[in-house]
């Protein structure tokens, strides 16, 4: 599959939907000289979106991160999370004074709760007294300890029935160039296969998370699905999902699909993106 | 579960989507009665569709069925199926002049040519000049040869990379009271495992079913997803899918949830419908 | 099915296999009058023997506990476990030298090391010295921090190449009478489908066990394998593991298979016992 | 990893285990020189025996295929085949006047009859009169029309509760240089997962196989497991099976792991063979 440059590529449609890790930033911070992509896109008059598989932290919190960094124009509304799905459904299922129980950070529990629903963490549920636990959310995984709460997460989904979100279906994330991390999706199949049940996931490749960022975009302008670039780097995710909600789809090669790997891993994938950029940098 | 009456339950909701088989129609013909449900739903005023996992025919063609059986409400633009989606997918990727191979009834292609795209069987595809073919479409378990047409499209998608789309992702479908059959889903899943390549799939319970339709009563007026009911007889696609959509959800026993199993089901699976009925009929 | 006596069933055999948990004890200890089945069996001239998927303890630490409870029917010689395999494994194929490093308690370890091999618990592997390692171990769920040494295993396997042995493969055991805990077998599933590779695994219903116990008994008395009764409460390991490996198979109901569940079980699974008895004790 | 000339290798074993396609012929029939191989085992006095994953064939019918290439070596007790295994637990377990039904050729199941079973093919099955078929086999992926059979084996299994067997675990085979045909296992693993239910697999990776040859050659001479040495062209089957069973394993290129991918390709399996040959050719 040939190169492209991504301004050649980009400058065609009228919004883009940005992966973020990989895509935007890496283990070392933003991705330099990303900010330019940013200044064509504003300048083109191009929408922008980014669509993050992260229930760890709310959308603000999200933003607030490349704010910091000093890319000024990833602000709140341009974040669409597998968090934001996940708060959502809860916003609407949970019946008045009922609680979701979660393995997670606190953080990421406060997002869940500025919608006025409770949450509590699975060390502080009392097996014994179930009435007011309505569901169970897979957050994050760190801010618990995993030896005694996936074991207490288990057997309160066998003692009751109840719907489980898994805010995230990761199952892997980079913490720094060579090592990565067991993702939080990872610990909620595991649960699944062992209690037999079926969860609820939200985030990429399903079509929901396409959809939010969507009808996100639909505020700011009218537009249709082919007129929107999906930009990622991983072809399990970003790609095939982008390609089934009708969108094009640029692969760049900045993050976990080697440069040296890319051809070999979309024939033996049969994934195939619309281009294929070495980076999202407009030069 | 506490059993509730069907007209108890769909007269709060301001749009009805309906599964077809085991809601409205069985191996036998349309469900004795289910007319009734559609003068109350016409007399109320709540708009209503059906959602099905069939790329066999084209929206026309189902729709005639219930015509035939004399239910006139279920026209045209009442149906949304995912071979409409599977068919959209084909109109913005493939370019022109290229085809789409597939295995399934000439029918079931027929639905993809209306918008002017090529197809060609799978029998027919000459694996010495593949350059016309862009991609390859699971529709229909019928109208061709399984153990010549199978082997065929393992070797066709092992010569050229492209993507395939799986248009019904059922594994099986009833043929009469005791008797199902292999459903083209089931058929795709082998080849998929065989080639060891990512094909993409529409229908329930995925999110962009849920999508086509929820887009289609936009059309018709303005509403939340929470005013819209989504009634079937399966956990694994109607009530999941519905639930992870934001849908209330109505599991009928007229279909293959049997009443004497529909508890053990539920709390097995984990996917709790919002209500339980014995049917879809409104006495 | 029929349920028969244990005493009707047990007396046509020359030789049994018990599973132990469910079988010879369970939460609380010893099964009240297990003891009168092996004064049966002693009686007759039956030889009787012991298969266990544990690997957190040698057969002489396993054996001590039945002795404590005063059975003093069970000793090591008695005792055929997946950790036997594990160690056989790694006798014949760890060079001079060189440790294998694990997930487990110390004992877990201990019982390899009796062989001469040298064992390194995870968290004590410095990352960036991985010359001797030369191969992996799950043993036990306990005994280690599992956020810390999880994530650090992913890393060790990420890093070096190397065969990966899975001695216990229970995905889950009982803890009390209601609770379960996770298995280092479920936890062996979720590394190994982050990492994409292919763990070599040990344990009923893999037919290695069957031939360890098989191989034991020839030791005892010639006898084929149709003389041979396999007795276990759980149709997914015990009951298909010896039917495959040619044995007739007993389940019984004192463990994890609920007597008004078994019926649907066998039916649902497709797992046939030759027998069902309410419990092994001969009455 | 280093090549390593299968001479070198083979001399340092008693015994050696061969899989069969793309090692000793490939879809043009022997592979070239191979009869040398034979020549100097024979001469040294090192014993051999081939290990197939094929239910297709009696091992006569399979000995008789090398005999008439000139191979004189092949003899009916030098094969051990997944059909053995099949055919020995049907002559175990079968019923006095009971049948087995099957998928597969006249040949496939003649080879169950040679010990007094009754077979029949599923085409021939009365659905309303099941009481005589005690059990089910799939032998081949050839003989039977898939589009009828496969279906009717479907319903059969809904119908009565028996054990299935898969006489062959292969999901697919070469039929030429670049196309492989469906395999029988892969038919099997459909309607498991249709039917929900759980088969009996024989055949290569599972240690069985590795035991009926183990067993076989100890009827020849007295050796042990480290003394055995199992060449195969595949990771997956051949390789992981013989680690796992205890033998060293010589992986050789001259079959599916092409030489360019063995070294990617046992480092993202995890799958180490002993040693790397470029055939199993002893020059």
């Amino acid at each position: 599959m040939r190169i492209k440059s991504f301004r050649s590529v980009v400058k065609n449609y009228r919004a883009v939907f940005f992966d973020a890790f990989g895509v935007l930033k890496n283990h070392k911070g933003l991705i330099p000289q990303i900010e330019k992509t940013f200044e064509y896109l504003e300048q083109k008059g191009i929408y922008y979106y980014v669509l993050t598989n992260d229930s760890s932290r709310s959308p603000e919190e999200l933003a607030r991160w490349y704010q910091e960094k000093g890319l000024k124009y990833i602000t709140t509304d341009k974040i669409l999370s597998s968090g934001m799905l996940a708060m959502e459904y809860f916003k609407t299922k949970i019946s008045n004074g009922n609680a979701v129980a979660y393995l997670g950070t606190k953080d990421s529990a406060h997002y869940i709760e500025t919608v006025g629903l409770k949450t509590i963490p699975v060390a502080e549920v009392d097996l014994n007294y179930l009435d007011e636990i309505e569901s169970f959310a897979f957050l994050d995984d760190e801010g618990f300890n995993w030896n005694d709460d996936i074991n207490k997460t288990v057997n309160l989904l066998r003692k009751k029935n109840m719907t489980v979100v898994v805010a995230n279906t990761d199952i892997n994330y980079p913490v720094s160039k060579n090592d990565i991390s067991v993702a939080v999706g990872s610990l909620a199949d595991m649960v699944e296969k062992i209690i037999g049940k079926n969860f609820i996931r939200f985030g990429k490749p399903d079509a929901q998370m396409f959809l939010l960022a969507y009808e996100r975009a639909l505020q700011d302008t009218q537009l249709r699905r082919n007129e929107i670039l999906m930009v990622g780097d991983t072809l399990y995710t970003d790609i095939i999902g982008g390609n089934k909600f009708g969108l094009d789809t640029a692969l760049v090669l900045s993050g976990n699909t080697l440069p040296e790997m890319a051809n070999i891993k979309i024939s033996s994938s049969g994934i195939i993106p619309t281009y294929v950029c070495n980076s999202a940098i407009v030069e």
